[in-house]
């Protein structure tokens, strides 16, 4: 099999790193922070090193400065039909211009941005939104997910990424609220979760954030605070970019300022809904030692 | 069996009394327009009528104007120990206020509002927030529905169905804005919908309003746009009495305020989402004759 790189090792790229390993591709990788190679997996000492050895390079960076940061060295390094596979989550602006400016040096740029948290990566549970020519790349996305979604433009795929973020932070804004006022009526929001999620609400991750959101738990983050300030202000711009208002990415955008501005950053984003909980009173967790009065 | 009163033959009404027919039941009902009764009900000349000849009696009308005109007839006429069972979607404080005034004149007041739709009625498939003094009526309740959520008091049943209401209509305002954000960035709506609603978003609900904001199908309706106005409002009003905030339940009635405003009154809720469609720019349906710009 081909050799594959594999740069950004973080909860995410780690576990799907290993997975490819475990498919039997020969994985080179690169992560700023060294160690963090997965067995079995060749550790580079640059992205460079690694766009000099494999065809294909997979990323999968927290944001736009840092996949920009590496962008450039796979543009000068990568051979001519060689490949950069988009994996993160960024802005749609950004994988336009990488589709553009890798096509320029007659590289391709595949966006394939992912759905999931770590433990789905680990499980190979990942769904995968595909954007660009992206159909013999298919082997690598077998050994990293249950499904993938095509779209035509790399961009759109990261739209997709974007718009799946806006709805889950919709479902905290939305059942944080709807929690709050039953809890404030004196309704016990664990079992109004379980009803809900156990009929109209029964999907995977109305359960997982509602039930935290009902229990209140907020530690230890799965994707933290900071990271969803970040997709919905990615959601923000490209809904300036394509004359879109977006009137509820705007408040959920405010309630994450208000978690962050009491030094939340360390939250799970469902924690989001400890600043509904604040506005109406309500201690911002059920066992926290500021309790509000009721 | 003991016979049942059942006021209110609406879509909803109507499909839960022939239920209870279906089940046995003698059934007395009176609708405010006549000849609604469905086939095996008897039909009286008044609420009056048929509280003097049932204990228990069910309520299933359209707003909190409709079901205090009636409960002043059945606080008259039911017997001591008599039973107004409240299935309507009515406010919070009038839920409480029934409570007083049945329990005043020795009655019970059981507020069991459901959810579904006409089509779930039919089908026995609704699902009962049940409030009060509720056990010895689960037979009436396994003739009408799938499953009991109980909650201790009645008022506490109508905020779950408020609840649930406003949970609803920020699946429509959710959806409304990211497909609409979709759209203007070249994707189509119903594919992208078909990702979501059958992988992370697969719930009833989700795939019901989604299906339907995607393809811009808002008529006919299930459930009208005004009374899903008329349900924000009292979510709104549960939650001043609360003192909680709502703000995407606001930001919600001034998307139904936009859509009314077009004269939309015979669209279903759903159709909320033109309001957000006209404001990016895009036409109301994509069979709309006044296509606006992309």
């Amino acid at each position: 099999m081909e050799a594959l790189g594999f740069i950004g090792l973080g909860r995410m790229g780690r576990a799907m790193a290993q997975n490819l390993v475990a498919a039997g591709f020969p994985v080179r990788v690169w992560n700023r922070t060294p160690g963090k190679a997965p067995p079995g997996a060749v550790e580079k000492r640059s992205a460079r090193e690694v766009a000099q050895e494999c065809r294909i390079v997979i990323t999968m960076l927290a944001d736009d400065a840092a996949v920009e940061s590496v962008a450039r060295e796979l543009l000068e390094s990568l051979p001519k039909g060689g490949v950069h596979l988009g994996m993160s989550t960024i802005s749609v602006a950004l994988s336009r211009k990488l589709a553009q400016d890798h096509t320029a040096r007659g590289q391709r740029y595949v966006a394939a941005p992912v759905f999931g948290r770590p433990e789905a990566a680990q499980a190979k549970q990942l769904w995968i939104v595909a954007g660009g020519e992206w159909q013999d790349l298919k082997p690598i996305f077998d050994a990293l997910g249950q499904g993938i979604h095509p779209v035509p433009q790399p961009e759109q795929a990261n739209l997709v990424k974007l718009c799946g973020n806006f709805l889950i932070a919709s479902v905290i804004e939305s059942f944080g609220e709807a929690l709050a006022l039953a809890e404030k009526g004196g309704i016990d929001p664990q079992q109004l979760m379980g009803f809900f999620g156990s009929t109209m609400f029964n999907a995977p991750v109305i359960k997982n954030y509602g039930n935290r959101i009902a229990a209140t738990e907020f530690e230890p983050a799965g994707f933290a605070m900071p990271l969803g300030l970040k997709d919905i202000r990615l959601v923000l711009t490209a809904g300036e970019e394509l004359r879109a208002p977006l009137p509820l990415a705007g408040l959920i955008r405010d309630h994450f300022l208000a978690a962050l501005a009491r030094g939340r950053d360390n939250w799970d984003w469902g924690g989001l809904a400890s600043a509904i909980r604040e506005a109406a009173g309500l201690p911002p967790t059920r066992t926290s030692a500021n309790a509000a009065p009721r």
